[in-house]
């Protein structure tokens, strides 16, 4: 019998900041496998942070930590020119936060995905890439890293034997080479669900990635979501955690 | 054979914040048992909470974290009427956040010692003290709470089982009922450094006490917590963690 | 002929910050005549308050500075002990912030009204009322205070000759002595639109106060703001702002 | 008679925040002619901010404004990719504060010095030069510009019809082509305190530039300030705001 087919699906959640909400992590939850946590720097606090978690543990969804540059004001969207000694040690402190938090919900971090600006820097600069792949392999050296394939973080975590996770935009277009197309370009973000939903079961039956990410804090994200949801699981694709 | 007389000194440190200096922790870590590490809230960055954890580890002092409100402008120094569950969030996130951090080091956080005005709140505000607790209790039933005899935090905490340790102030003034003269009064806060030292030996012999904090952050301090460890060390009491 | 009979509308706008929005202000702001813009310290940042301004100006609506203690984890909603020279120097900042950049909206602050757990210290705290009066008055001593009748902050004003406005708020019960029934005890807050726009005609009609508040931030906001107005205009009462 | 020589000294100062100390401010004051005061963003507070105005009327020295990235946790040292629409948001917002507060102080802003990493940035970025241009000129189309000779952002205010102000660095090093030698080079940093005092008449008297900067925050900074004062005095040159 042939092995069962299976995907992640991966979502930023715990976007809330004191008493401003974001997104409809209640909806959410439901609908994926894993929720990338923000720890603080770029959204969260300790009470969105511990109920963030409590969902995730009653969902049985997988625990990521959602590291981030130190800016709320900017919500971690401006890439930053910062020491990298000290870029290890801010994503050290979130990853801790959210780890201990998650141990008192119940749960555990159980990947690192670094988010918005920070995730693009990383995918060409090798030297913040090495930061954050020393901040993670200090605090365990079995924790998966999730990203963009071939990007500089990923190749940097495979030779130092950190493992790593693949993901792809369902709502991005991607070139013949695999790279996405930049933002402000045509085609650079599909809206189109039908055609995203089918390309979710194409990129789950390829193998050449181990989860798929699906907004959470854009107008209809949460349809986006069940709807990807529902044709992956009509075409027998289970819906769970790379674990 | 008597046992050892023996006593834990513990002081702030790791107060410095960004480009900011505070106190002189290099002259300090050598003259303590026990640092009381602030977590990110009333002071310390991730960078600044690694380097005091390795500092703590090279010297064999034992970290503690320094919990407080969140207030980096007012450095913690300013009661805030905080809802509990968002107190107790806070806190979590703070000593989570201490205790990954210093694993990285080599250590753990050994204690838990509430920092300026959230010491102050909860020797009486119980609805705080009861958070407090929560959040120390939720992460480590076992990890002791360093407070004020008689504390409202450390009474909820012994009615819960989890472990206290008492401290003395040597360079404070007490009345006769065990209580602190309160700052602004006369004889609040001593200068004759004789007499803070011959206390400490007092406090020390006296086992009504765990430990002795010595302020880290004063003109001077280094200067009082040397002649405080040579004089203890004179009368044969020993300068340990009460771990 | 009699004069006209008016009354200002204040509502609490600008509260967004940075990614994350609050309210809806592009609905509150055709329906009232003063704005009370955060000022940075519990909400808004340099990009809410220019885009607010600039929305007032256009609405003909007085722009009023929100000031604030300085926390927006908690959204300024926690009182806090604060030296009451830091305190005047923080409402002095956030002040000075909006006003210049009002004059670059064309307009310019024409009153403060302090914000959440600072507005109701100030009800009784003297010392504090006392430090956001010595900031209002020493940037201008012209600008009016807009808050709570028989407050320690207004009363100090009028002592030292700075105007000041009073104002009620549309959804909250008043004892018979004309103080708040405290949140949490029935009748604290109303939800019958009827009566809640029947009150506000009253309380214009009664010459008591200045300006009536009509919250921006609630479920239901806007529908009460219109219907608040819609009463108070068939009652020939005009809305404009206390000038 | 010829006009007498003369040149301004500009240095760093009010850099503190909340309770951490930077720089000697009351050893620099007297030293210098115009003050680079920071505006909380990089650091300063209200409290803070005060106290300097007041120092810099006191020593009839011009104030400055400080602007930076919103960074407290990094200095505004980081170089950060900002949407310049915020980023002249967050420059006004900063300029108006501390314009409204020196105003208390009995002065005015009299000059706009970017700080840091955002100084550097405008070097070369024309986009975030041009944000920072817009907030000064919206908020006073006469208020000079303080940067480095041959800048983006003095070039576009000179196109703009904004005031500029030239200012060499006493102890750094310069390419023949009136280009710094970048940190980390050989001869970026001079040490020789006579060498650096008889470049600083011989700046002052080349007359390319309208201000030297002398450091306030490294070793030895009062020192430097005080014999590159002597050595102009000594000259025949007076120091003096360009006003």
């Amino acid at each position: 019998m042939a092995p069962e087919a299976a995907i992640d699906l991966n979502s930023d959640l715990g976007e809330s900041f004191g008493s401003w909400t974001m997104g409809d992590d209640a909806a959410m939850f439901p609908l994926i496998s894993s929720a990338n946590i923000a720890c603080g720097y770029h959204a969260g606090d300790g009470a969105t942070m511990l109920a963030s978690c409590r969902r995730a543990v009653q969902h049985g969804v997988a625990v990521g930590a959602h590291v981030a540059y130190r800016d709320l004001a900017g919500f971690g969207r401006r890439a930053m020119d910062i020491d990298p000694a000290e870029l290890a040690a801010d994503v050290l402190y979130q990853l801790a936060a959210l780890d201990g938090i998650a141990r008192v919900a119940g749960a555990r971090v159980a990947y690192v995905k670094p988010h918005g600006a920070l995730y693009n820097r990383i995918v060409h600069d090798r030297v913040q890439a090495a930061a954050v792949l020393e901040a993670v392999r200090g605090f365990d050296a079995t924790l998966p890293i999730l990203g963009l394939p071939g990007s500089a973080v990923l190749e940097l975590a495979l030779q130092a034997g950190q493992p790593v996770r693949r993901e792809a935009f369902v709502d991005r277009g991607y070139r013949p080479d695999g790279t996405l197309v930049p933002r402000g370009e045509a085609g650079a973000v599909l809206s189109d669900l039908d055609l995203i939903a089918d390309r979710a079961v194409e990129f789950a039956r390829s193998g050449t990635v181990d989860s798929l990410c699906v907004h959470g804090d854009t107008p209809g994200a949460v349809g986006m979501a069940a709807l990807v949801r529902e044709r992956l699981t009509a075409a027998g694709i289970a819906i769970r955690s790379f674990g």
